[in-house]
This record gives C-alpha cells, sequence and structure tokens, in this order.
C-alpha cells in the first residue's frame, strides 16, 4: 500500500452503498402505492404534501427493537427485526388518533458487502409492515461504521410521522371515572424484556425448545386494524395505550394522573410465554411484559360494545375509577 | 439468587431511566422557548400544530455521526457528538427551505448506570445546538442493550421534522445554465470521512498533535444563519446542498440530472487539515471531504451579490453548465 490512503481501504464502500440502495427500490415502492412523497428530491431530505389536511396536527416518535434484534439475528428471523421496528413506531404513533404517513430507518452495520443480503431482507420486512398500513418509507440512513458497531450486530432504530386533524387528536385527559378499558391481544411478547428473556434462556437452555422460541420472537402486531374499525363504527375512544417495556401499569399510569384502574386480564394462552414467566419474579411479570394484552382502549360505556368488535376483537378488563394506579391480576388467580 | 429473575437483575433499570429523563428536563425546556408542542402527551408521541400553516408540507430526514463518535468519545468531547448529530440532520432540512421544528435522538447504550453522566452532557449539547435554531427535542428513545451496545459506544441516531409553505419550497429541478454556485466555509471535516482519519492516524501517530486533533472534531457547522439570510435579503436559491460524505462532487451531482459545474474553490486554511490530506489519495479528498466547503447556495446572477453577504459570507465556486458531472480543483493548483 502507499503511503495515501482511499476511502474504500479504511472500510467503507461508496459504491456497495449505491447497489443497496437499488437492491431496496423495489420494496420501497411498495410502500407509495396509497400515498406518495411531493417531491422525489432523492435529496437530504424527503417532503410529504399535508395541505389537504384542514388543521393539521404532526405526531412524532422514534423507537428500536432492543435486545430482541441480537435473538433474531442468531435465528436468521431477519425480516422479523424490520416488521418490529416498523410495529413499535408505528403503534406509538396510533394512539394520538392520527394517521402514520413517513417512516424512516437508522441501520449501524460494521461492513455493508457483507450486510447487503442481510439487510435488504430487513428492509423488505419493514416494507412488508408499512405496505400493510399505508406508511410511506420515507427515507433512512445505513451508516457502515467498522470498530464501532461489533460485527455480527446491527444497531436498528425507526422513526415515524403521523398526522391527524387537530379536532380528531385523542386526548387522554377527557378520561373520566366510569369509562372502560378493553383490551386486545398481543401475538407474544413483542420487541419487549427480551434482556429478561435471554437471561432466562442462558440459565435454563431447555425451558422452550426452538420452534416454541421462534414462535415467542413472531413480530410485534400491528394494531392499525382496531384503529381503522373504530374509526369505522365512529367510535373515538378517551385513550390508546400501546403496551410496551413497563407494562399495562407503567403505559397507563403515565397518561392517567390521579385516576386509576383494578384490571383483570385473561389468562395469557400461550403455552411458551407460560414457560418463560414461570421464572421471572411474580411482580416483575406485570411490570415487563405486555401479558398477552398489547393495546388497551379508554372508551364511555356507550361505545363498549362497538370497541369491542375492532379487529380481532377485545375483552374488557376494567373501569377507570379514583385514585392513582394501576394494578393487574389474571382471571382466576 | 433465587431461580426467578427480576428485569433488572438482567440488566435494565427502569427506574434509572426515570432518574435520566429528569437529568435532560431542563436542556429539553431550552429549546421550547420560541416554538412549543401541541399536547404535553408525556406519551406514546409528540404533536405538534402545523394548523398555521396555509398549504404545509412537511420535510424529513435522519442521520448520525458515523465513526466520529468513537474518537469524540475517547477524547470525552461528548457535547460535540450531541451537536454533530443535531447539524448533520438539521442542516438536510435547511436544504428544503423549511424551518426545522422538531428532532428525536436514540441512544443505545449497554448501562445506563454508568453512562447517565455522559449522555445527560450529549443531550446537553444537542440542545445548545437546537436551541440555536428554535428547533424542538420532541422525543428520543434511551435504550440500554447489555451485550448488544458494546461498553464504551454510544449508537447515535438522529430524525428532524420540518415544515416549509409549499409555495417556498426550495426546488433544485429549476436550476438553469448560467446560475452561480457560492460556497460558504466549513468548520472542518465535520461528521463525514473519520473512518478514513482514523485509519491515517493509526498508521501516523504524530501527524497531527492532540490540540490539532481537536480543532478538527469541532462540530458540524449549522448552517442556519446563511439560510436567515438569505431570507431576510428574499433570494430564494434554485437549490442547497449539504456537503456531507461524497464531498462536493457526490452531494451536487444527486441532484443536478444532465447539468453540471467545474468549480474552483479557495485552498483550505487549516493546516492541521491539510496535514492529512497528504495522506489521502488526491481523487478521494474531493469524494470524501468537504474540503474546506460544507454548504453551497445554487443562486440567479442577479442574486449573487447579496448571497455572498448571507451568514459569515460566501464565495463564487463555479458556474451552471449543460454536460453532467462536478469537477472540482483548488484555487492555484
Amino acid at each position: 500500500m502507499s503511503g495515501k490512503l482511499t476511502y474504500k481501504q479504511s472500510g467503507v464502500d461508496t459504491k456497495e452503498a449505491a447497489a443497496f440502495v437499488s437492491d431496496i427500490s423495489s420494496h420501497v415502492k411498495r410502500t407509495q402505492k396509497q400515498r406518495s412523497l411531493h417531491q422525489a428530491f432523492g435529496l437530504f431530505a424527503a417532503a410529504y404534501d399535508l395541505s389537504s389536511y384542514k388543521e393539521p396536527v404532526i405526531v412524532t416518535g422514534c423507537d428500536g427493537v432492543g435486545t430482541k434484534t441480537e435473538i433474531l439475528f442468531e435465528l436468521d428471523m431477519v425480516e422479523t427485526a424490520g416488521k418490529d421496528l416498523v410495529a413499535m413506531n408505528v403503534n406509538d404513533i396510533l394512539t394520538t388518533g392520527g394517521d402514520p404517513l413517513l417512516f424512516l430507518d437508522y441501520l449501524g452495520i460494521s461492513n455493508l458487502e457483507q450486510e447487503r443480503t442481510r439487510i435488504t431482507r430487513l428492509v423488505a420486512g419493514m416494507c412488508d409492515y408499512l405496505e400493510s398500513c399505508n406508511c410511506i418509507l420515507a427515507g433512512g440512513e445505513t451508516a457502515e461504521m467498522p470498530g464501532v458497531v461489533p460485527e455480527s450486530i446491527v444497531e436498528l432504530s425507526g422513526f415515524c410521522i403521523g398526522c391527524c386533524e387537530k379536532s380528531k387528536l385523542i386526548d387522554p385527559k377527557t378520561v373520566r371515572p366510569g369509562d372502560v378499558f378493553i383490551g386486545y391481544k398481543s401475538d407474544s411478547f413483542h420487541a419487549n424484556g427480551w434482556s429478561l428473556i435471554r437471561r432466562i434462556l442462558e440459565e435454563n437452555p431447555d425451558v422452550v425448545d426452538e420452534e416454541e422460541l421462534r414462535s415467542l420472537l413472531q413480530p410485534t402486531r400491528l394494531y392499525h386494524d382496531v384503529v381503522a374499525d373504530m374509526r369505522r363504527f365512529n367510535v373515538i375512544p378517551k385513550a390508546y395505550a400501546h403496551i410496551t417495556g413497563g407494562g399495562l401499569p407503567e403505559n397507563l399510569e403515565r397518561f392517567l394522573g390521579d385516576y386509576g384502574a383494578d384490571l383483570t386480564i385473561p389468562c395469557w394462552d400461550n403455552t411458551a410465554a407460560q414457560k418463560i414467566l414461570k421464572h421471572v419474579d411474580p411482580q416483575d411479570r406485570f411490570n415487563t411484559f405486555n401479558m398477552g394484552i398489547g393495546w388497551v382502549a379508554i372508551v364511555k360505556p356507550e361505545d363498549v360494545e362497538a370497541a369491542l368488535k375492532a379487529g380481532p376483537g377485545g375483552t374488557v378488563i376494567g373501569t377507570l375509577r379514583e385514585g392513582r394506579g394501576i394494578h393487574v391480576k389474571v382471571q382466576g388467580e
């Protein structure tokens, strides 16, 4: 090697980057069937026209997939990581009443040439979920960081922007005693609590078999079907909650102020999850995992009947009362 | 330890997370002096009211700080990493003509207790820059991922949303032969090309001393002063370009289509940078680094005089011509 270095010799290959952009372009197009960007800038930023809204309020959030990423990659469930990334972000947007419009992803990797196939599959998984909820993959950054990102790891973070007419924003401050909590089923542990699950798996390698583990790793459910049905039924809930890390108590208490509830949830009909839960401190079960309920709507008593039919259907799990604190018990326990 | 694990025992401490949120709250408040969120959701997503816009178009992008992060952390220049993260994103938004409104950050760390002081300083740096351009720190995610993120590393990514009246969006497709390129000075290498610089430093540890290295590491310049002055002078440029990885050629060619230019830039008056550049392949210098020009405006000939006075002042570096390709040479070389 001469005394003068090229950028490629330092581990960053800009030609490979252009090829990756081409690899994912068909997937990206799938997310623009119903909505499209305002300018094909191909540029420094993506643009989306909101001028059809009367009083637009944008809503936004950012999230990752946490340590679930590592175990997904070990089992080559790469598409699932993409779906989890989308669902963790889109569900947060849906809690506001807003439509998810734009999604952006950040992928940090050690070497693009080695990772190109894998992250293309990851983007394909993202686009499956984005397509299903009409949200555009508007941009992203794939950063090649040799020496900073460990070789087997993909750093993942996502970011979603939605929009809502101001008059239709869901306002959790409107909850009142007597309002009813409707719980909707999760698909599994989703993307929270995996540091704990992985620790349990390390200490008890035979607690679940590989098939059970794969079932536990299925992607976070997207609750856009529940939200779409609620609109169709003309039900505007008082609040929605996306049950992630912290479980039902933390994710409900954060907006209930001086109100609370004593919730009774159905026993989680998931054999593999129950095998894992046996190894978890009983209190931490409720404060870490969704325990089978991944989405909650709080509605007026007169809206209960309709709300129970939204999406694949929900269950009444409690009623709002005066006094702080969410307490959860399992039916029959 | 009993057979049942708590979440904290697996390496994730939710109480520490709440304390961190409290640590950064005074910094976050600084970013809401001029603008404020629509609902203090404290919730799943942040909301911002755009109803004062007539025909709002939102613009968005995402970026990180790349491998510069590692060397900044080695030298304990943590606030700089926060500023770089903001500038890399906000500058991209500014290229569209939009105002940067909301910023979100994602920080992936191995252990919050160990990293709390350092990432609080990082957020303080972010808020210094956000405050200066009136952009709200609207949310973020700090993910504690023991085993996934190496102990000395903070994974960093940022997302920015801006808004622009549709009629005022900058449209690079309007460029025409005869339009003039104005270059504005960078503060240093900014946050690109550091894989290469680090490799040079490894092979030639004495090429710069520590003081010079620290000067090379100063944060990416925010070009909101140039953009604000252009508005004040009633100059609407045909295009703006933020010169990041890929240098002047790649960042200009991406939107110039069949047009191009032969640019002549001033010799980069930065002794430390020149010492580094001596070790870089001559062609890769221009295709990797900003070479002293971090921002370019393309304006009509009649706007040149005003554009030269914007911000700390610019320099004419060339004229648009028919024919693809950006070729760059240094004055007098």
